[in-house]
């Protein structure tokens, strides 16, 4: 049975998974804004953006400029995502301590997300983590399809443990395991995660990124803790995902995964309601409702 | 951590919590034509609907045709909820064979819905459940708002456990834990699944009736199973709740919690793809999206 009591980091994705399907352009303002009604509702890790080329996801293109516009408020982590050198190289410049790069563990989507082989795409990562442990920069590195591949189906667990076994021996700050396509099942989390704790040093840390396409995405934040996990990825509004088909399949929504948190008696730091908010703010600027609940509910007397 | 192996049922309220609720009334034709549907889906258990007044619920109203009607098909359950005595005059006239009627574990719902006091509902239900067994009825007793009431907020488990124990000494087939307002999180169903199921009979079931209001229906779900539970409530599309809610707070959703339980390695004998295209039906009958998931997602090739 399970108690928990604690706390937990919870890493927000709007700005990065969220609008990086999003056929509507942010501007630096808009993401500073954003930015800003996260840092104020506690959220104490932020995915600021990616480090990719514009020509494959445009959405990002102004990254840099974001990084060079933030005023850091103590306490909060700006993170990015890479997937290249080149990425290193430009967030390097801009000054980012904490970075986000990720191999897939299928090898359909490995090529066609990389045009790379699974065990390319591996021999490429290492010598960019290296760089990027030697600059000091904190890296996460992570497994996406983990748990199951929009392409292939289900992914041999060992897979994962074998590219979670070599991020610890590169020495990583943490390893993350994606079910990047929504697939996963709460058995299936709970293995995975116990396995791949007990392949890694104990220094490095763990954590989740679920995504909530079949309503599973509480149920397998739940089965991570109970394997230990104390780091998720999640977005505000619940977005991500693909904005075309219907029932948005987006990242766990912030504000559900913090109310579902401190419910279960854990801390996240996190204002659910300041969230629910600014989710509200950003169904406005989308022009669409977003999948999280928690910003739709009144909770005002019997939270 | 947790496996899970064997047989699960899940009954289907759709008739029942799913349309009390609607505005739009469903002919006699209509409930025969979804009831049908879940049939051949392989549910093995349906609430058809409720004996009760049709000027407090008049979508009810024609239960007594509706069962009248149907053709029992082998190893299919049909259930009806009561109210009061005279619902179960009824219900031995339409030849019913199970039965819900249950009270709630908060004082102001139980005023609310009823007018009652919870220990004048709990005496008027003790003659109720026996007469109802003494006709050789099989019997499920539940406890509303038992885990959290949507006007008192927090219950003390302490009120489930001994409406649980009452129901146990006076022999019901089964005993069902309502989150009627789905304000239950995991850590909670799972103490009081657990606490519950030792004051029970070893012969007496439990089972759960479970909300998805804060997106925590699948999870309150697995803490069950993981509790023990075998029976969960469901609604094909999850429907329920009040539609004039956004993001309608319903059931979980038979389809969705069919598919994880089959993820997780149990059975129910249901087919969700089956469902799903019943709730696309439904959908069209009501005219608005349904929030299942499984409905709308595509799972021909990477299930």
């Amino acid at each position: 049975m399970y108690h928990f009591a604690g706390n937990v980091l919870i890493e927000d994705e709007f700005l990065r998974d969220g609008l990086q399907n999003e056929a509507r352009g942010f501007s630096v303002a808009e993401k500073l804004h954003f930015l800003a009604g996260l840092e104020a509702a506690g959220v104490r890790r932020i995915q600021v953006g990616s480090f990719v080329h514009p020509k494959w996801v445009p959405q990002m293109a102004n990254t840099d400029e974001v990084f060079a516009s933030l005023t850091p408020k103590p306490g909060v982590t700006y993170t990015a995502l890479i997937l290249n050198m080149a990425g290193l190289d430009r967030a390097l410049v801009a000054g980012v301590k904490h970075l986000s790069i990720s191999v897939s563990a299928s090898e359909t989507h490995s090529r066609k997300n990389l045009n790379k082989s699974v065990d390319e795409a591996r021999a490429q990562i290492a010598s960019i983590l290296e760089r990027a442990l030697a600059e000091g920069i904190a890296v996460r590195a992570g497994i996406q399809s983990a748990l199951g591949c929009g392409f292939e189906g289900q992914i041999d667990p060992a897979r994962a443990l074998e590219i979670a076994r070599s991020y610890g021996e590169i020495g990583v700050h943490e390893v993350n395991i994606a079910d990047t396509a929504g697939l996963a099942n709460p058995v299936q989390v709970y293995d995975l995660c116990a396995r791949v704790r007990e392949v890694l040093p104990a220094a490095t840390a763990l954590s989740l990124h679920l995504h909530d396409t079949r309503g599973l995405g509480m149920a397998n934040m739940v089965a991570g803790l109970e394997a230990g996990v104390r780091i998720f990825d999640a977005a505000l509004g619940g977005l991500g995902g693909c904005p075309f088909i219907p029932k948005a399949t987006g990242n766990i929504a912030t504000e559900d995964a913090a109310f579902a948190l401190a419910e279960m008696g854990l801390t996240t730091g996190i204002d659910h309601r300041a969230l629910g908010a600014l989710t509200r703010e950003a169904e406005i600027t989308l022009g669409r409702t977003l999948p999280g609940r928690m910003a739709h509910i009144d909770t005002g007397e019997t939270a």
